[in-house]
């Protein structure tokens, strides 16, 4: 033991979960996973530790993360271990895992949380959960289109609606068409994509100019969407996703991506911004030998969702009521175990119940009851805790009743 | 890019979850939350990573759990960082961050992951998940009381019988209190408490021995129940706790409690261990400064709870139907968009649906639904594509309906 006084804060750029922020996270994850449900993904996860080497192998990208972003130690064994920063290495190591007994197309889905060394500074959080979706196998078409759909209802189910936010869609192979030609150096390619991807931070002055420092003398791009973008946009339609666009300037940064590449922009002007993004990659589990499995997927994070949802007034204001139904009151402690019998009788009625054995006065304990959202109330005095009958009160209208606890079981059930 | 073929295993000693055995995690988790929430316990979180400090101030147990069993790494900037053994440090830390504002009595639950370096040849894991309950404040009698009646309810509501599990309770102030007196050195009460920990593996004749080292010359220790402890057995079985008994050897490793202790006990034989602790503890909160906080909370791990379930044969056999209500299979690529479209309806009348756009025969997408639980299949060929009239077939019956969506809603119900 030492006198020295140790600090409540949590470690740097994480967060604590008080019961009142944990019921805004658990609802995001609820809704997040019935919508993933309905569409049929099956829910995986995996520890947050990984082999360090399931990052290396990916490029020159990757060791920017692993360097200068990744949580990442040397076990006592000499084993280098990782904090996933991301969800996808992972996935895709357990796809190539059981190639063989998996059934295609595999939709998974999970809620990871994920670790990056950011620097303080930036106020950015060094911890994060994602909803990250993937659909593995099956035909191309098919499957961009069911992971756009899904895209758009992670955000309807929500009680977005389509004028908030927009689904802006492009293709890594699209890009790579009809910009390819134009170039001076073929290899140049992933030099123009992320110039694109910065176009509407630069002046035009300013982008046409690097630009031309890539085209061929003369050469011009402009990029436009082709048969597979257009029938996806009209696919998206007759599924009533009708905010979805075409977007030559998307491009992700992700090298692995192969495919459609898309981005989920809030367009309500409070909070321009990017939301969610994803795209289809064809050789991720290639790195583990055998043949390749193709998928498509995105990540949606909670800090995100969250101040899209804060922005729109979508959070139902209900989420602070953690209390449970009833809240029985004893007078004294000498009420206390009687009381808890009391409890324990209506828990096996089907609600959920608490007993304040605190040492506040009755008046105090029925406000925080209520404050905490709790809807009904039963005192037990000494006449209670002497007879069967008890007085049960409804917080919202005042409204009692008194009698056996199976005579009350109906008046409990609704608030 | 390089040409090493990365191994699919995950880091030693962590699990991957694929969707079967998430399915029986999430269940586990499921009923532990219910089962919480019914007694008015509210959810809380927070990081896995914690300052190593927190570890640092608990003593001597501690220094080995930091320096032989923990995950511990200094960041870029030079903090030591833990990734947490155990949850009660972080949840006493929350505690005493908030003492002012928060309501007691305060119940709190959580489902952390919590991380130990075990050696790998001892074949145990290093990541698991832990349901931690604790009542902070209220009268100690009544939380005593209500946290071993949870412990009861959470294997009760799994569908484990009275006989299968004991609850074994003592108390560290009787265990002082009684043992004190007879000891040649006042100092000594650890170091008789792990012996005492340890009588069921030694013979009687090695207790003896090692108990006469301890105590004054001709003093005896007979550990009996205190009128304490006999009304909390009594107050168990007026709450329909008939399996709970005075253990006077259950002492609890932790060295923070200080008052009732206790252990779940698997009694069927099959399986004979303990499958769960906990005790209460008055001084936790204390070392971060301020009016302690008291509290009696336990832990229940997610790999004991496991072996419990399945040795007790407690685990429903439905669990791996992982599959969605409805899966609907186009017969050919070319009815994809219209198979999604009507998944998108039948999802819009509120059933989990997913489409088979793989490329296998219809026989073989059937048999792999059926395999999935999915319950009903629904075949789109081209005259279903260029009408709206839909067959949908329950596979458990074999019975089939065709119509329009609106008038099959009925039969998709009732599976």
């Amino acid at each position: 033991m030492t006198n020295h006084k140790l600090s409540t804060d949590p470690y740097k750029g994480v967060r604590d979960f008080y019961p009142e922020d944990m019921a805004i996270q658990r609802y995001l994850f609820d809704v997040w996973s019935a919508t993933a449900e309905a569409f049929g993904f099956e829910r995986y996860d995996a520890s947050i530790l990984e082999p360090a080497e399931l990052y290396k192998s990916k490029g020159a990208e990757n060791e920017e993360i692993i360097n200068e972003q990744a949580y990442t130690f040397t076990d006592r064994g000499d084993r280098e271990v990782i904090l996933r920063p991301e969800m996808t290495p992972t996935v895709a190591r357990m796809v190539a895992g059981k190639r063989r007994e998996l059934q295609f197309p595999a939709r998974w889905y999970s809620i990871p949380n994920l670790f990056r060394y950011e620097r303080p500074q930036r106020g950015r959080l060094r911890e994060h959960w994602q909803l990250n979706c993937d659909i593995f196998g099956g035909e191309p078409f098919a499957a961009d289109l069911e992971i756009l759909t899904l895209a758009a209802h992670l955000f309807r189910t929500f009680g977005a609606t389509e004028d908030t936010f927009e689904i802006r869609v492009n293709s890594r192979a699209l890009l790579e068409d009809q910009i390819t030609p134009q170039l001076r150096d073929e290899a140049q390619l992933p030099e123009y994509l992320r110039l694109l991807d910065r176009k509407a931070k630069l002046s035009d002055e300013e982008f046409r100019e690097r630009e031309a420092t890539l085209l061929k003398d003369g050469a011009q791009v402009q990029v436009v969407a082709d048969a597979y973008i257009n029938e996806l946009l009209h696919g998206l339609r007759a599924l009533g996703v009708t905010n979805a666009v075409f977007e030559p300037t998307i491009t992700r940064g992700f090298d692995y991506y192969t495919g459609v590449v898309f981005e989920v922009f809030d367009i309500s002007g409070q909070n321009p911004r990017a939301l969610m993004g994803g795209g289809r990659y064809d050789n991720l589990t290639g790195l583990f030998g055998g043949e390749p499995v193709s998928g498509v997927g995105f990540g949606l994070g909670d800090v995100t969702m969250r101040d899209f949802l804060e922005t729109h007034e979508l959070l139902p204001t209900t989420l602070k009521a953690t209390g449970p139904h009833v809240m029985v009151i004893p007078m004294s402690a000498s009420e206390h175990l009687y009381a808890e019998q009391v409890a324990h009788q209506i828990r096996q009625a089907g609600f959920s119940v608490a007993t304040d054995i605190g040492n506040k006065k009755v008046g105090e304990k029925i406000s925080r009851a209520s404050e905490k959202g709790t809807k009904f109330i039963c005192v037990i005095g000494e006449d209670e805790a002497t007879s069967n009958v008890l007085t049960l009160k409804r917080l919202a209208s005042g409204e009692e009743q008194r009698g056996e606890l199976a005579a009350l079981v109906n008046f409990l059930a609704v608030e």
